[in-house]
């Protein structure tokens, strides 16, 4: 492997508890509650508002606002000063979803159909706008209860997780568009650093220190602390897709490789496979999501299974989550002991446990 | 007719001059090169940051941010203090282009294939939604320039120009979804308020305004004025679709029928087509874009000149920018004259005069 300082070294006891579900939820209730109130309901409601609630009413887990509240909380900051900054967190991450869900050409979403299959790419795209818009003016009413300064600094933040994901993403693109093959482990944690680690968890957990007046000083080890925990949560993700039953997953098993998504699984293929092997599965990746058969996304699963892949990425996020564990121990001892230090803890281990 | 309160009386002549245009041209090259500054060069070049170029570079008119410029130029602020404002201005605008480019399927903007026609819809989503938070990071770099609190009200007023501008998108998606035929031109004009005229003429003019610190008692008639043009303009844009020659206007003739896009023209038509030519049209406007022929798109065209729908357009848009000139002259009385007053003066003419 060409990348990351891991240390390899025996694993640690799984530790995500019953504490880490029960405070999840807790935090959801809070968060869709006060999305609840600030989506408007008023004659735009069929159209626009309306549609707006549909993905977060869904069954989601509510994973980034939960970050921001819980990182605010074990700094010593009060709930109530992150609640609206976490759940502009989670109607952007929604915002993101309706509209990443229209160019993967995505056909279900948490378990129902997404949000373009309903009501066309038109309305989902506005909607999508709408719920962005929605979410600064929710950063921008922290202004009335934070002030002038906390709040702009907020939205800065903001602006570069936006900025990253937006990089990110085209990074992932630039390598679809031109079909690249020789894409290293190391420029794919880099690319989904940008592109999940950032707006997952680097920036939840920085705007949460941040409202609880943090030192700048300590957002260095949260930056550490969340592309390790963030990259093992995508990768996590990337296997799911591959091997999760449907009915727990909510998407598309396979999606990811009729999308032809660069996932680690498939650099780690590339990189692998044999001469034949690898002139196909690059010619299957060559071709656009319509041209790609049921025995086409049959021949790359296989291929995965073959070659370790999916087994490599496994470990790789395995590897991703005790780095975090270490970091965490060694970074964030500043940290009291508190019911919030502990969902942070517990956290690391559900990005790799987590079934869905 | 049903709506807004414009009084008959004998139309002004027509004062568009060279002056305006050569002052509408210096703003645009000052607007684009500044536009040129913000747009990072780096990694991402292909993929994001030289998309994000693509409209901008192309001949478009850079009608709002001149509105920007010459509102606080008129107003007594410097026009350095406004610069960044328009240009986020058009950066939205342009993102705007973008997005909307591909919810409608279209094929050409400004003389050449639509951003995803070139770059496919994935990339063209991203670049999009770059360049809107490019527009954003620039409001935010007003801090530095103008300080907290004007900053903050510019980011304000771009918030309400965007929610503005969703609503309205909305009204009118709701019309087409459910093939409304009852609609008013009241209603039709209260759409066009939110959907057009917040976004060309409202906002970019408070803006202007604000930056030259001008009493929050003098928005109120730059609201009305705002209205008035921007209706006009947006009229006007819906007569040229149906009757400009393709070389200069640059959009596909005739592509508001098949997109089946809801125009003041077509509210006229519904409302005073016979009960059979009424029915057939309906029928058209209730099928998707795919499914209406070259033969359909010919029958409605005529259906519009024949029922007079395309004059009374013409008309209206006239006598928008009638009452916009009164309004200039009654509520602008504070403005000492200068080249911009002039400017924002002929810009009245322009609305309308104006073939591309």
């Amino acid at each position: 492997m060409d990348s990351v300082t891991l240390k390899e070294e025996q694993s640690r006891p799984a530790r995500s508890t019953q504490h880490f579900f029960d405070m999840l939820r807790h935090y959801r209730e809070l968060v869709l509650a006060r999305i609840c109130e600030l989506v408007p309901r008023n004659r735009y409601q069929r159209t626009l508002y309306g549609p707006m609630l549909e993905y977060p009413m869904r069954e989601g887990k509510g994973f980034r606002p939960a970050l921001c509240l819980a990182m605010c909380q074990a700094c010593g900051g009060r709930m109530e000063e992150a609640l609206d900054t976490a759940a502009a967190i989670e109607m952007f991450h929604n915002a993101f979803l309706i509209h990443d869900d229209i160019e993967d050409e995505s056909e279900s979403r948490r378990g129902f159909p997404t949000l373009h299959h309903q009501y066309g790419i038109a309305i989902a795209t506005n909607v999508g706008d709408g719920l962005n818009m929605l979410a600064m003016r929710t950063l921008l009413g922290n202004t009335r209860t934070l002030g002038l300064e906390r709040a702009l600094m907020l939205i800065f933040e903001i602006e570069r997780m936006a900025r990253e994901s937006t990089e990110g993403q085209s990074i992932e693109l630039d390598w679809v568009r031109f079909n690249r093959a020789g894409v290293t482990v190391r420029e794919y944690l880099r690319m989904s650093c940008k592109k999940t680690c950032w707006y997952t968890c680097i920036a939840p957990l920085r705007t949460g220190a941040l409202i609880a007046n943090v030192r700048p000083a300590e957002l260095a080890a949260i930056n550490a602390f969340g592309f390790k925990t963030g990259a093992a949560f995508q990768i996590q993700d990337d296997v799911l897709n591959l091997t999760a039953e449907m009915a727990l997953y909510g998407k598309e098993i396979g999606g990811d490789i009729a999308e032809g998504k660069r996932t680690v699984i498939v650099v780690h293929l590339i990189a692998h496979a044999k001469p034949a092997d690898r002139r196909r599965i690059l010619d299957i990746y060559g071709r656009r999501r319509t041209d790609k058969s049921a025995d086409d996304v049959a021949f790359v699963l296989a291929c995965m299974r073959r070659y370790g892949s999916i087994r490599f990425a496994s470990d790789l996020a395995r590897r991703l989550t005790d780095s975090a564990a270490r970091t965490f121990a060694q970074r964030f001892a500043w940290l009291p002991p508190s019911p919030y230090r502990r969902f942070l803890e517990e956290m690391i281990d559900y990005m790799i446990e987590r079934q869905l």
